[in-house]
């Protein structure tokens, strides 16, 4: 029996772990789970899964939660510090789900306790890559990535070389407005409505704008270090191929599969060995085409911000995932149009100093906040 | 430096090995090189590469081979058993390339060496599939899959477990002609002119009539025991994907490249490690679409035929494979229509007595002899 906490247990990456556990019971004694208000929720998987701690990031809501886990014995705690309490408790595996900036802490905290992280949280990679992959060395940790397409890519590299890869090429679906011609006049409605996976709405814009891609790229480019000139995009629609890695002999190695979570979950958790997920089986001769084209940069200028954020490095990618969480949230709200979040990206990028590289997590969060702060003033003064 | 030795020299898969073994000429000392009958092609890469012994099959020419090594101080040797004593010396890497059944007994001397095997001779699985299997293990050697398919399955189970294993899809091209009405009126001409790969007049037609991925089927039920059921097909014109392997999970892996055999033959001599080869990248955008199609068994039955025979054991698939054999010949000397192949065949099949399987190289051998014995006979009655 293996241990297993999860953060963010009850989003998505969450649920759907916890739908996995269900299914292999027998195998897993879970030790912490975690969410940010979602009381009921929490306290109903935590009695499910009899949970060791149960942890509520809103610490206002602890005394609610107290009550749900009454006569339990299930320990209950409330906000940033029980979080991370929580996170270093030792366990073979952390699923590490919450998302944004807010989960930094916490995964700083599972990473220094020296096991395996399933890593579903971005813009923790993103914004605070070099501080995280050093603690992972410091610690001895394992990171697993949980996103579809880096777990494409951490089981195409199975059994291979990284000096041996060539190119890393990920799949975009392109999102749903590809083949939209005026993007001024998209609605946040059109934005999220994503055609292959069901996902939250910061996540379904950014697939609109090509920022998730983007912000992959810069994940791919922490995870496996084979130089970001290295790491390709190819917009896919059908989203089954989920990323691929050439090698130098000529053969590119894919990964396939249904847009479920599942999937790259199911691979992070049994691994190095495989578990059973109700997933039907692929039928390409069903599915009948797989379609490839170019990106269009010129159009979705997100993927080449990323790049030159990468590039640039220091704090910009810190500073391009801020400001792209700011634009995304005044779009949402209606206050900007669709085609002006890469251009307030770009402007708030432009604009920072880049200093060195934060070092600390304290440095990261940092520069999170006045990268937000720059954003929120360029947005009141348009 | 590693040990090599070619056998089939002269064919395209040796010409193909000795181009990989001249770019990255350093690492490798070429033990025996053999050929059928072309003397002078022998001679010129036993002297290129320095080889210890060359070996012409035919015995007749062994007089000539002499004189075109004279001085060069390389052994000249020929008849069948030479062929044998050239392939039972120790090297790291054997390269099995005779095609047909000519080859299984170099195969089998290779065997009882105990070294790497990697097998172009597709026949050998098919028709001594046990008494192969069997003595690799008997003897310690690794097999390593040249055909395209094989090898990309192979790649795809690396790291993996193969009770992990759901399915394996074997791609098909479905061959020049999938799309062509009256199978009747085919010609030679017509049935040796593939799509996507260059290669001879009977692996051509073992193409179009799809007998080339029944045969594929047998090869794969040996290499990889997971169960002929899970051993599937889906028609892939495009030939970009060359077979897939899919998990309990719903990951599938799947191995893409070029149409060139230099691919797998690195793929072989490299491994576990990868090889330089001169393909350019994959440029999926640039190739725009891949599609899949479940293969036609009405009009195409060879797919079915190899797995009713694979299903039966015994000497069944070497029947189908020595039938198949004499069929095409007579189709390529337009003695038979192209959809008579198939029917032969079945005819061949269905008539033969299913004794034990055949236990050595002898017995499969007669096996062999006899089935071709018998499709010799029907070919004139009709």
């Amino acid at each position: 029996m293996r241990s297993i906490s999860i953060l963010g247990a009850t989003g998505s990456v969450g649920e759907q772990t916890l739908d996995l556990v269900r299914r292999n019971g027998e195998e897993w004694k879970v030790v912490a789970l975690t969410a940010h208000s979602n009381v009921a929720a929490l306290a109903a998987m935590a009695r499910e899964f009899d949970a060791e701690v149960a942890v509520i990031a809103d610490e206002t809501r602890l005394d609610e939660l107290r009550a749900a886990l009454a006569g339990s014995g299930i320990e209950a705690a409330g906000g940033r510090a029980a979080l991370c309490e929580a996170a270093s408790r030792p366990v073979d595996m952390t699923v590490a789900a919450i998302v944004g900036c807010a989960g930094l802490g916490p995964v700083m905290a599972a990473i220094e306790q020296g096991g395996t992280i399933a890593l579903a949280n971005k813009e923790a990679l993103v914004s605070a890559g070099e501080v995280m992959t050093e603690a992972v060395k410091r610690h001895g940790a394992t990171l697993l990535p949980v996103d579809s397409e880096h777990n494409a890519i951490f089981q195409c590299l199975s059994g291979n070389r990284i000096e041996d890869v060539r190119s890393i090429t990920l799949t975009a679906s392109g999102g749903p407005l590809r083949l939209v011609e005026n993007l001024d006049a998209v609605t946040p409605e059109q934005a999220i409505a994503h055609p292959n996976w069901d996902m939250g709405a910061k996540i379904s814009v950014d697939s609109a704008t090509m920022f998730n891609k983007g912000l992959e790229l810069i994940e791919a480019h922490h995870l496996f270090p084979v130089g970001l000139d290295r790491i390709r995009i190819v917009v896919h629609p059908q989203s089954v191929i989920h990323s691929m890695v050439e090698y130098r002999d000529g053969s590119t190695l894919a990964q396939l599969g249904p847009s479920d979570m599942r999937v790259p979950i199911a691979s992070c958790l049994a691994w190095p060995l495989r578990m059973d997920t109700p997933m039907a089986p692929l039928d390409l001769a069903a599915i009948g085409e797989l379609s490839f084209f170019a990106p269009d940069e010129v159009r979705f200028p997100a993927t080449r911000l990323a790049r030159e954020a990468a590039q640039a490095g220091g704090a910009a990618p810190a500073i391009l995932n801020a400001a792209n969480e700011i634009a995304v949230a005044a779009f949402l709200e209606r206050k900007i149009a669709f085609s002006r979040i890469p251009l307030l990206v770009e402007r708030v990028l432009s604009e920072g100093q880049l200093p060195d590289p934060p070092r600390t997590l304290e440095e990261v969060l940092g520069v999170d906040g006045s990268a937000r702060k720059r954003a929120n003033e360029l947005l009141e003064l348009a």
